[in-house]
């Protein structure tokens, strides 16, 4: 195997100057650099990347911390981040954490034990201390802000206004919003959006919590719309939610769309799966995903990064669960 | 910070033993032993991982090998691998290869000199040069054998068995298989399950090779029905496909489960959302997952392990999409 040794010698410089300079750790003439690569070049020197990280502290490994890739949301967002990482020349250690700070905080410890490069995270636990006190860069993805942590998310609030404007564009007369997880951030601008578009209309409105899950949405559904059969549009904030609120209607013997109308939020690929086909806000996952690594590998490279709070634009996708906008 | 020196002089014995204790390369008395381990407790020396992995070219990495993360079936997976391997103190890499071999070979090499202690591979390249001549330790899932790789698999063949007689025992007369890509074991295993069933019962039967792709299912299955108007069962080798059939069902205005019953074969999540609900042959993949992880990390810790092909059981999940026995 080729050595550091051998590097030198082709070279014609010191070891000490071959080091310093494939480390990036001190000055190193031009021509020396040139020989330098040269010698690599045409030996064929692989450097061993456990002894560099020793040297640089780095590892070209980037931690992804999800609540749980098992829920659709986080699968084409972890793709995203290791297409992009990639292209880097990162790979990517996946992280569920529950939403348990304890997990959050113990795949922190490790990580950096490893000499882990930065972290890409999406965490409600934003502002707990083992987040704000890292030495290492950070992005948050999809929610929270820390103003010294660079954030991408959607357009949450202005996705929402698209959605409830698509039923009131559609006649209904009295809507139902099924409102996330108050602790969210999304959740709530998603919650603003939609109160901002209904006081507006003047339309008659309901609110009902609801988690993001599909069961339980449909059993919180199915009671709801037993009591108010005035209901015509339901505006769900996440898709799971709204697969939820369709089944409910099925089970009733509500016909969808002409009786009663859906939207949801997300553009998971399920709703399309649907029937009738779910209308939806649709996220752009992978692009999130991919900015957040973009800016996650330029603050690990020290380099400089434009903004600070990165909001992708959402899309209003039609299908089934709508009807034609009345003229 | 507590060096090797410090532990050495605690423990009262010599830095070579405390080195030949922690990274277990050579005999160690007894007493020594113990002297090391209560002085690194009482110390809290905390062993540098990136200069252990160094030493012992070893680094409580594993990388998991998926084609494609977004596919539904991978999440769960995933999950399932990262939750045993945080146990046992290692850390998982997650790798989209897209089936594509050169990518595969990619990570292979970059996660070699990472030192990674072993793979958790899902390919159908395994009897590639990459695979087959691997020093590392490796553990093939879901598809694919050759006898020198561990592998983790559902009762492909038997489910399939299962699902052709549920649709047997609640009255078809003529059934569509579905068949996945040929190039896939777990696909020709369920095909060859189908096969032994629906011959032995003598029931009239059509076979189209359709890929596990919602809208390409739909498409196909939808210019079926409307040839063979016949048909009162559908067995799809997978649940995405399953989705598709039932879609075009709807579409042409067939009731489900009355004039057509649908089985599919995955049990994801997406199933119980539909309406009806899709029946299915779920598999245990989390059960999967974990299994193949607990392989790895014997294989990697130099364990005996038991066998080397696990096969574990589905299992018939009825939903609404297939009707009561008949009598």
């Amino acid at each position: 195997m080729t050595t550091i040794r051998d590097v030198a010698k082709k070279a014609g410089v010191s070891v000490a100057t071959v080091s310093r300079f494939l480390n990036g750790s001190g000055y190193v003439s031009a021509d020396a650099a040139k020989a330098v690569t040269d010698a690599v070049d045409e030996l064929k020197y692989e450097l061993n990347p456990v002894a560099r990280s020793l040297n640089t502290k780095q590892s070209h490994l980037i931690g992804l911390i999800v609540p749980d890739i098992t829920n659709p949301f986080f699968p084409e967002l972890a793709r995203a981040v290791e297409d992009v990482a990639l292209t880097y020349g990162y790979t990517v250690i996946l992280c569920n954490s529950d939403e348990n700070p304890e997990k959050e905080r113990n795949y922190l410890e490790t990580l950096k034990k490893k000499y882990i490069a930065g972290f890409i995270v999406t965490s409600n636990q934003l502002d707990a201390p083992h987040y704000a006190n890292m030495a290492l860069p950070i992005v948050a993805l999809d929610r929270a802000i820390n103003d010294r942590i660079p954030t991408v998310s959607s357009n949450n609030r202005e996705g929402a206004v698209m959605g409830t404007q698509a039923l009131l564009q559609r006649g209904c007369k009295d809507i139902l919003f099924l409102r996330g997880p108050e602790k969210l951030n999304p959740a709530n601008d998603r919650f603003e959006g939609f109160m901002e578009a209904i006081t507006e209309s003047g339309v008659n409105y309901h609110i009902v919590t609801c988690p993001f899950h599909f069961a339980d949405s449909e059993k919180i559904v199915e009671g709801f719309l037993k009591e108010h059969k005035e209901i015509d549009g339901i505006f769900a904030s996440s898709d799971v939610s709204a697969a939820g609120a369709l089944k409910a209607a099925v089970t009733l013997g509500i016909q969808v769309p002409a009786e009663l109308q859906i939207v949801g939020f997300d553009g998971i690929a399920m709703g399309e799966m649907l029937s009738p086909g779910l209308t939806t806000i649709a996220q752009d996952v992978y692009k999130m995903g991919a900015i957040a690594t973009r800016v996650l590998i330029k603050r690990i490279e020290n380099q400089e990064i434009e903004q600070h709070f990165y909001e992708v634009p959402v899309q209003l996708k039609l299908r089934g669960t709508t009807r034609s906008v009345e003229k």
